[in-house]
């Protein structure tokens, strides 16, 4: 099949809005904002972000999800996506229908819809790029560098879960936790509003909630407590090891983000009322720095937490 | 260098703008546009639209300038670029300083900037992927689905450089054209201006200038009348079949647009002021399909004109 006619029976059903003009003209038009747009650009490889046998609509929702925790943690809603698609020669065309079918299902889940992008033939493995436009619900994005001294910390959803994933895969073990590394859980849309309305700064937790947390501390010239013990790793931690393990690996995708004491109250209530998980797992502090505690006192964080892999930079090789 | 270095040594000082947050946040912001904002992706791939051992300057220029001609064909200026970047470990760090660079200069060429991205490692060969927003400068963007019967049809620059570009290499001779070949010549910025102000429809040359001028009478419901002996020609064509190969090869990245007779004097004393050059190739007709007359009268064409890649489908996978 002509690589156009891929683009008209697979993609072009996905383009609903009136701007992607059935992703038959050369550009977009986005859709008109009121308030401030953001965009984000996350990629995906094959061997690096996830593996050739990994079920091909996992490896849509993951790439959709990658970019919607960027969104989400800006205080903004998702509105439209652009997708490059490195695709090799050897992959059935089965695998693309199933994977424009989960990729429609998960933007639409979204409430994100594809507007345009480059389908191109890729030598060797699979590679894609998505970005994605989102509006923001405040006046104008939430960004890494608002914390301040006596804020909150607070994370969404559970940590730990794709490095569960993978620890299972590498055995061999089925679990449940294979699921969150293939595509991970994200909270819900409604983070956005929460975050919109209470956050002074926010970012997905992608490189590790620890180091993730240092970053965050850094951009806003500030630092960060940890408490272990508030901190919902997934599936429990057994000891400070594994609780060290979890919250250094990554790929959570969950929202990590700070909130003066005075809303945490009617946080917690929005979130009760919208089914976010959440959890205040350490408070800002004055002093630069990255500070855990747990049961038995304070941590001494191994070497590696200060290693940060960059957000807009490369994620760590791994798998 | 740990990647997070490469991002804010390389890439950070493109990004001035006060929405890309130096490359350090989750998202980027656009800046706040008064009207329609297009958005465009193109990839290129390693051994697909660019030799491993093409300059890697020329690398970063095409990438630039093949989403550049997606935004000036929509009659828009060039505003902010998205960059991903799949970089092979085998690749030396100098290559990326001079990749970096020269993006720079070629987005400020645009007057574009860069505000975000994500980069990864690639396991095989390099891989792009840019996205670009425009700000059209009328009140909507020109598209391909606009032309009238007895508009002009007309092509900016020279139709043909990069086949030459392309057989000259193939035959081991220096040729100006290699250049062309590498990183396409565009019109200057202003031409979105006088596309927003008198085409009826418009897109870029990438597929070659017989099969998109099929393209964009197809998607207008009208054809498209051409006479050989009116298209620029890079070099001059000496015989049909020359003129054949050369506007069917394509990557010539030039603006084909369709304009109302009556606009034809203005538009070239604006092109003539604005130093565009332009030619009128000739006619759109009510009746559908594409025909090509040379000074001998009707040109058969032969079957692959009919063959389109489709824009936002994938380019034809040569060299």
């Amino acid at each position: 099949m002509a690589e156009r006619d891929w683009i008209r029976r697979y993609f072009a059903p996905l383009a609903c809005s009136q701007g992607a003009a059935g992703l038959t003209d050369d550009t977009a038009e986005l859709y008109p904002a009121s308030g401030p747009t953001v965009i984000t650009t996350d990629a995906m490889v094959e061997g690096v972000h996830f593996l050739a046998t990994d079920p091909i609509d996992t490896v849509a929702r993951k790439l959709v999800r990658v970019n919607v925790s960027d969104i989400l943690s800006s205080g903004a809603m998702p509105s439209e996506a652009l997708l490059t698609l490195g695709w090799p020669a050897d992959r059935p065309e089965t695998e693309l229908a199933t994977f424009a079918a989960a990729l429609g299902e998960e933007l639409g889940a979204w409430i994100a819809g594809l507007i345009g992008g480059d389908t191109v033939s890729s030598p060797a493995g699979l590679f894609l790029s998505l970005t994605m436009t989102g509006r923001c619900l405040g006046t104008k994005p939430v960004r890494r560098s608002g914390a301040k001294a006596e804020d909150d910390l607070w994370v969404t959803g559970e940590i730990g879960g794709a490095r569960r994933g993978f620890l299972a895969r590498a055995a061999g073990e089925a679990s449940p936790w294979i699921g969150v590394l293939h595509a991970p859980d994200l909270p819900p849309l409604a983070a956005a509003g929460l975050l919109a309305r209470h956050a002074t700064a926010a970012m997905d937790v992608s490189d590790g909630l620890l180091g993730d947390a240092r970053s965050l501390a850094e951009a806003s010239g500030v630092g960060a407590e940890i408490d272990f013990e508030s901190v919902p790793f997934a599936g429990g931690a057994a000891n400070l090891a594994e609780m060290i393990d979890l919250g250094t690996w990554g790929d959570d995708y969950q929202l990590l983000f700070t909130a003066p004491p005075d809303a945490r109250e009617e946080l917690l209530l929005e979130a009760a009322q919208q089914g976010i998980r959440m959890s205040r797992i350490g408070q800002i502090q004055a002093e630069p720095g990255l500070f855990v505690t747990s049961e038995s006192g304070p941590v001494n964080l191994p070497e590696t937490v200060a290693f940060e892999h960059g957000r807009i930079g490369m994620p760590a090789t791994r798998p």
